[in-house]
């Protein structure tokens, strides 16, 4: 039988474990990469591990998210790491470069390979026929030390695409047709793998803005095929030795296939505030927008600001609405430049910003109180724009700059002739910014700069014999870690500083529970979070786990957890429970005293299932579904323990 | 006699008062302008004088201090103040399309005029041969509602230019060596006028530049003839009808001559952490240097800029220094471009901001702790960068882009040739977010949109009969308006809502201190500050008098008081009392009661020297220096009950 592009590479991989799906399985980490936000924890993990060195054949720290610099916190940050990736071998992306998925795509993606990135958007690499795999900071400190990364071994799905996108419809508007079919949680244990006759059609950066927008859909990963259009890619980069062909068998099997005819596809949008409530825009054309932003790791490349840059030579920005442009990278920025593509955005009025991240991770960028907001960024959860309530529509570089142009929702169709945009063979290199690893002697003379913010992590105890504590808080479906763990102007800066960040825990949901949860933990009771489906969505911050642990969580139960979100719970020594009986979400509140009696010796033995004692309600069972691995991890009070031993 | 520069404006426009020096004289403003920091409060006061349509022949609002957009609030206050513009007959720059100063001088500066502006580096216009000077902003709400600005005849210094630049060394060079001679009052009751054949060796925004950091020597503004150069200048934006030729008369006489040959002037650079502390480039070179960044109202034009393209063509950004440039405008931007210009700063790894004033105004670009920052901005007081400590210095753009390359601190002389720069004849104009005001019939039409942070203005009561009350605070010589009240970016944003931002009155000399100041005016006692020399220097924030005046302040007592700061107390119904003998501030303490009894009659009857009973320590003289227009409004609480009367 034949093998799909996925399994094909996760073969190479295997370290343990079969491609039977739902086992558990651990692969070998080719490539890393790290964000500033989680990055700082991740190398402080990583030096807690010990070793001189990086193991892996190539990681790289780039600076893209906290770039605004309100006070010294930002600038020590990116010092810190800048100093840590000199000392261990790293290469260093710097402040301005641009954002990691569009740079790593540039100049590091390699067909073939496994990447895990301690960023939820890893899987953007997907799209140069990579498994690029997002994970929490301690799993890449743990892959950048040299060991296997674990997974439950995911089902493949096999969009086959067939036929041509439209005029104005473009790569996103296949991402969204997707979300509307799967919702954010229908790719869960899932690695989407893009097929058939329409992938040709599709360029290296447009497959990569489809793979980026699979995590929305909660999959493992999304991987395209290397081919020709791979091939011209890597070339137009001056990377063609990175080539390597990987397609699908004859005959490869899918767990499940979806078709989509690309040729029927209309310009769509993500309606306020999930990325899976998606409409046409014709539906909801002619509304006043105030704000356009077209960037963020989904949307930021150099064909998506052609086009824009197109619109914007033909009509300038509308008088009541603000364009705002945060290119991908320094490549996408000269490359616009050298097309003459450049000035046609600054003279239509654009505001350029410097490249990276900004207010897809709400720094800065807040939209007016009651005013329209059309981003191509990633998510539109509630408040995660900075202004609350927020009104954020997700949608295609050719929707947002249309809107942006006419100041009310357009459907791009409505302009006329959609521009033709080439990309050059060749793309203008620069990598002024991109720092080498220094060789092993002169790395080891370098001395790291902590400023007064980067604070070493405590130790974490091990899973006491019994536990007990209180359920302190209990949240609906699909929360995300933005709910636990806000990011923002404000919080973002403080991810080197765990007691200072762990203050913001849950803060949007109940401003008092960081307070309650320590006094819980003073009283050496374990604080308990009770959720429903899909807990834990959304971007890969380990914080969500790192910060509630600090305060004393031990035990979350939902319906049913988000992977990343997981794991990380794993790694830090967190109990995630699934309820056995979803219906008995109904029963339990808020202020229950529970028990888990026995339950070191219970997870030893490999209990499948235990019971959750209920202060006056009885007995609620509980399901653990745990590898081996993860019941050491959490015996041990999480990985690092595990490691020291 | 003949006349000077500031004589022939200042004649043309005189509405009270004659020439002679040390009158209080007022003069009709032909044109206004407002930033988004101080204009939201100068609007707020227009509407409360209750016109339908500005009065003026042309004003301005500008967005350029806000950009960072951390919540709702800077987008709210961006909508509030393009429908005030739209409504009240007001251009309106959009927010990215630059930094108010550079933006007036390419589009509306005017030879023979006179500009009143919220800003206190209005007086950069003054490049262009117009007197254009600095209030707060409710004079220029009294201004855009058609009233006479009110100020004492200043002293008028001859700067006498022979020579020429030499390589390496451009007009913030001559700035630092006059604010070396001068310090940071010495230019206080004086106009700044340049003269002598080295004038016509200095482009326009070299002029301006010179004319911009004249406010860093307190002086009421600085003025440069109108000749051949500034017709080439408005000639190159479109504007050749705007010109006029105003040369000093033969015979013109000066109050007092500086002379400077330019060909004599070295790199120079303002120490931390005052701007006039100025050395030698050459003497502090070999520091290593964090961050490099170029920019601000003073350096950041398209000369600055191009200056800055060459030498990063030649040598890349240092892997140690953050180089970030902030252009002064969308023009500059597009004119960059077109000369080829942008992709060398591009490619040499400039990290490139939105134009705005950004890190100068504390808005983010925040340096690392303990690390030396190199800026081309206005100024470098204690903490303003958003770090605390910090060791800012101010440089022209060619020692900090020589800096930026090497890593350390560097005098440009040491690159070798210097770059031969060619302004274009013609400029590209780019006017897209420079929105015209409406038709009148259409204006009436215009709703205001107020976010719930725009927070209209309290009354505020006329002077007691007896004013008893407490020195709360004593602090030292040249206080800044920026110790009164902070910017940065948590502060900024509050700007329009007067309860929130007095939170902060001088919070970081003493975090109590707004509690303190509300709990003594609920007891009815009258808050009293005590300062020293040149008390109130800076920015020209209406807000360090508005908001101590919330607080319950009504008394300030100092050595000396800067002119805008001055004003801005009086505006507000504070009375700034000057010590008659010095030394008197030595023998006063904070927590002394304090008692000025009879004050509104002494106030009336014109008295010059009032005694402060001080309980415990006897009387202490105090001098009024006070216009009967002062009293008038100090006695009603403020010039808005003046006004409504």
């Amino acid at each position: 039988m034949g093998l799909t592009v996925a399994e094909k590479i996760l073969e190479r991989h295997l370290v343990k474990g079969s491609l039977r799906r739902g086992e558990p399985i651990a692969i070998r980490i080719d490539q890393t990469l790290t964000q500033d936000a989680t990055g700082t924890m991740a190398y402080l993990e990583f030096e807690a591990i010990g070793l001189d060195r990086v193991r892996t054949e190539l990681s790289v720290s780039y600076v893209d998210h906290n770039l605004l610099q309100t006070d010294f916190r930002n600038a020590d940050d990116h010092r810190f790491l800048q100093t840590v990736a000199a000392r261990y071998g790293i290469w260093f992306s710097r402040p301005g470069n641009g954002i990691c998925h569009q740079v790593h795509l540039e100049r590091f993606a390699r067909p073939g390979k496994t990447l895990l990135g301690s960023d939820s958007h890893t899987p953007t690499a997907g799209g140069c026929g990579m498994i690029a795999i997002g994970a929490g900071g301690l799993d890449v400190a743990m892959a950048m030390a040299g060991e296997p990364f674990h997974l439950i071994m995911p089902r493949i799905v096999g969009v086959y695409l067939t036929g041509k996108l439209p005029p104005w419809v473009s790569a996103r508007d296949v991402a969204l047709w997707l979300l509307r079919r799967l919702t954010v949680k229908g790719g869960l244990g899932k690695i989407l793998e893009y097929c058939g006759p329409g992938v040709k059609e599709l360029s290296v950066p447009d497959r990569a803005t489809i793979a980026n927008l699979g995590t929305e859909m909660g999959a493992t990963t999304s991987v395209f095929p290397s081919d020709e259009v791979t091939r011209a890619w890597l070339y137009a980069q001056g990377r063609e030795g990175d080539f390597e062909e990987i397609l699908p068998d004859e005959g490869a099997h899918y767990d499940e296939v979806i078709e989509l005819d690309l040729s029927t596809l209309e310009p769509l949008a993500a309606c306020p505030s999930s990325p899976d409530n998606v409409k046409p825009v014709a539906e909801i054309a002619g509304r006043p927008v105030a704000q356009v932003i077209i960037g963020s790791c989904a949307n930021s490349s150099l064909r998506d600001l052609l086009v824009v840059a197109e619109v914007l030579s033909r009509h300038p920005v509308h008088r009541d609405t603000c364009l705002e442009i945060n290119p991908g990278s320094l490549q996408v920025v000269e490359n616009l430049e050298a097309l003459s593509a450049f000035r046609k955005l600054v003279h239509g009025g654009a505001r350029i910003h410097q490249c990276g991240c900004l207010g897809c991770i709400g720094m800065g960028q807040a939209p007016p109180t009651e005013a329209i907001s059309l981003r191509t960024f990633t998510r539109n959860f509630p408040g995660r724009s900075g202004t609350r309530p927020d009104y954020v529509y997700l949608v295609s570089p050719e929707t947002a700059v249309a809107s942006a142009v006419r100041g009310v929702i357009t459907d791009p169709r409505e302009l006329g002739e959609y521009p033709e945009i080439r990309l050059p063979e060749r793309f203008i290199l620069n990598d002024t910014l991109l720092v080498p690893p220094l060789p092993e002697e002169e790395a080891r003379k370098v001395e790291i700069i902590r400023g007064p913010n980067i604070v070493p992590l405590p130790k974490f105890d091990p899973l006491p014999e019994d536990l007990e504590g209180e359920i302190l808080l209990k949240v609906g479906d699909n929360i995300t870690t933005d709910h636990i763990m806000p990011a923002g102007a404000k919080i973002l800066p403080l991810r080197s500083n765990l007691p200072a960040i762990s203050e913001y825990v849950f803060s949007a949901v109940d401003p008092e529970f960081s307070q309650k949860a320590l006094a819980l933990k003073e009283r050496g009771r374990a604080v308990v979070i009770l959720g429903g489906e899909n807990y834990g969505q959304g971007s890969s911050r380990e914080h969500a786990a790192l910060a509630p642990r600090y305060l004393g969580v031990r035990l979350k139960i939902a319906k049913s957890f988000a992977r990343i979100h997981k794991a990380n719970l794993i790694n830090f020594g967190i109990l995630p429970a699934v309820l056995a009986n979803p219906a008995d979400y109904e029963r339990l509140s808020a202020g229950d005293r529970v028990r888990l009696k026995g339950i070191r010796e219970a997870l030893s033995q490999g209990a499948t299932e235990v019971p959750l004692e209920v202060e006056g309600k009885g007995e609620i069972p509980l399901r653990l579904d745990l590898t081996e691995r993860d019941r050491e991890i959490i015996l041990a009070g999480g990985l690092l323990n595990v490691v020291k031993k």
